[in-house]
């Protein structure tokens, strides 16, 4: 997109029902109503100006109106970049972390289980079955299925290859508003498997993961989705648990290379990405008493358009400087739009969010267990992701409603030729 | 189906690779390897030998091919029956059981509730939004919504109507396999909720929570999934997490009004039914290193067709007589089909079941929290669940795989028309 970093002039679309001022009093008494609510983003923020381009276009081999369109819908394993990074997102996301074995630490099992791995998911994602699948059959459709790899700082040590790591791998930074939960924090390797189908999904996950048994412990597991194929427009911005349109601003496709795709340090991760995972709750009981009006504040941008509170269409830039009939700015400063925003090219990020929603559990707070999976690629997390975390994480008025409550990163090799395995130059080199 | 409780005579189709004393033998080891594998029933077994004939067909008022086929597709709230008994299944479900609160036993509390709640469910299914919900764009696709509703005995009995309770409601006899969970057991009230999108499932049940929480707490929750519509062909039996094929013998729409739906008794249940919940664990690990053959043994069908053993269609009737080589029943007598089956017309019920697949937790066994939310609809479940299920109690070659963990009974009142609410003339009876 070439208007980034823009502020244009525009004064109207004020949020219709309530004040400011009204909305300001409505937060305090939310806040003082005992909620720690903490940092975000992505949820329906925005780092830039720029305007999605390739949110879930039809892909694979087959289109809806062909009676198995999901079902032999596959996107290519191989190739320059790993698929499932900038692959136009799939409704269904299961990310699974794994911990080596303690028998387990050398190189070569490492070799071995990238080998069986990178098998297996090639076939699965070609619509064979991994090798001796007792289940097949539960691989009927592909449904544009992909599995991505992601290496952990802990892995790279573990196996003596520290010195491979880049300086960007490893805990982000502490943000104070972080209420992080062991349980969803870090891992040696994570498989991200996207799917369009969410019973192929679940197979594919699950042959992953005996595949591995040998050679790693499960860490942690989370599944995510959003809207099912044929529910929305194709090429529109899906919504979030909170009714925001979230996913506007990504960088369209001629961006990726500046963005995502790292083209310098060591050879591994010429092609690869970093992936930066954040698991953040949605306190959808005390989101719930907030009126229309004062979640558009929050927000930055009106609910129905996903417009800025400048302008009326989604992807008009939003004018910071535009000031309301009681002369303060339309769109509040500490609105989660306006604290993501960055004049500084260099802070963007492709974001690839999804919703959970899981039954209420003990450690739950309130009657949800929802949240965003929020999930973003870049070259490097502290240049891209963290100083915009940082500014979320000292002000956004979103904080009431949302708390980040795991953290993750893993460098994500370069793609692969037929018959490699994944991370092969890192581990042979 | 005519053809009821025959059973011909039909001596190949022998599973292949293995032969039954080898299967036994597996089965031993398996069985000492400590599984303390218990009931199942549903997971892909038949209680009569009719043809499923409306698993998932086109419905609504769209079609795939459409762009939004989904997002328009809808199924009628109002009439002689609830939707969502015999309603195509949808890919996902929720059911959320509730317990009314100690200070809202009232019967007029109740009446509120269920205008509150028929109105709003009225609504979503029809493709406006609940009363007052702030987040209306949420319901942007309506994906076949539909709600349903269940009383539990404990309902009635707090609100003084015990004596309108028929007598099969209520907890089903003990089975011995059972090792039920407190958390998945009962409830005073049942929402089943289920749409072709997991996003408008998400929003309705969040919706349906909300506007209840005055009045109820909730007890349990559990999420289920099917295949996604355009990944399987229409009108084919789905499969479960163990790959078989699950819903076979389902009766067709002809026999529901001798099945599913009650014609005597009290006013508020005819054209009602009976709703059993069986939330059944699959122990992955275990099913995992039983071989192809030994699976088709255990199942008293093969995997790739679904046809009986002396079969070779998945509608072909099974032939309990055959004998293989050696002398032994091709169908094994304690097959999961075999001890299903029933001569007996009256055992009969309409399966309805979901898989699940979550993060495993500190309660589950094993490396797998996955299993089927097995639901049945029929007229009295002690004359048509309960028979089957203590023939499957007692010898089941499955049961060494499966563990039934929750169970619950509902009562589902009749369908509405426009402006009534639900349980109408029971609670103002």
């Amino acid at each position: 997109m070439p208007e980034l970093n823009q502020h244009p002039e525009n004064e109207h679309q004020q949020p219709s029902g309530a004040t400011r001022r009204q909305f300001l009093r409505g937060a305090g008494t939310a806040g003082a109503a005992g909620v720690a609510g903490l940092t975000v983003m992505g949820l329906g923020g925005c780092a830039e100006g720029a305007q999605t381009s390739d949110i879930r276009p039809g892909q694979g081999s087959a289109e809806p109106g062909d009676n198995d369109f999901l079902a032999k819908a596959r996107v290519p394993f191989d190739g320059p970049h790993q698929a499932g990074v900038d692959t136009p997102q799939q409704s269904f996301i299961k990310l699974i972390a794994f911990n080596l074995k303690e028998s387990k630490t050398s190189r070569e099992d490492v070799i071995r289980l990238m080998r069986l791995w990178t098998d297996d998911a090639r076939r699965m994602c070609s619509g064979l079955a991994g090798l001796a699948d007792l289940e097949p059959e539960n691989l009927e459709s592909t449904a544009n299925l992909t599995i991505t790899v992601g290496y952990g700082r802990s892995l790279l040590d573990k196996i003596g290859l520290s010195d491979k790591a880049p300086e960007w791998l490893g805990d982000l930074p502490e943000f104070s508003r972080d209420e992080l939960v062991d349980a969803w924090n870090g891992g040696d390797i994570c498989l991200q498997i996207c799917a369009d189908d969410r019973f192929t999904l679940s197979h594919a996950a699950r042959f992953m993961t005996k595949t591995a048994r040998t050679y790693v412990d499960v860490a942690w597991m989370q599944d995510g989705f959003l809207h099912a194929r044929g529910s929305i427009e194709p090429g529109t911005t899906p919504r979030n648990l909170f009714g925001q349109l979230d996913g506007t601003a990504n960088p369209a496709p001629d961006e990726h290379d500046d963005i995502i795709w790292i083209n310098d340090g060591p050879e591994w991760l010429r092609g690869g990405t970093a992936m930066v995972i954040r698991r953040v709750a949605m306190l959808m009981d005390e989101w719930d008493i907030l009126d229309r009006a004062s979640r558009e504040v929050a927000m930055g941008r009106t609910i129905d358009t996903g417009a800025p509170l400048t302008g009326t269409d989604e992807f008009d830039d939003p004018d910071f400087e535009a000031l309301d009939q009681y002369g303060l700015p339309v769109i509040d400063p500490n609105s989660h739009m306006a604290r993501a925003f960055s004049t500084d090219r260099s802070e963007r990020i492709y974001r690839r969010p999804y919703n959970y929603d899981m039954p209420p559990g003990p450690d739950t707070r309130g009657t949800s267990n929802s949240g965003q999976i929020f999930i973003c690629f870049q070259k490097n997390p502290l240049k891209q992701f963290v100083p915009i975390q940082q500014r979320l994480d000292e002000a956004d008025r979103l904080n009431e409603w949302i708390t980040h409550i795991g953290s993750a990163v893993f460098a994500v090799p370069h793609g692969t030729n037929e018959g490699d395995y994944w991370g092969q130059d890192l581990l042979e080199g």
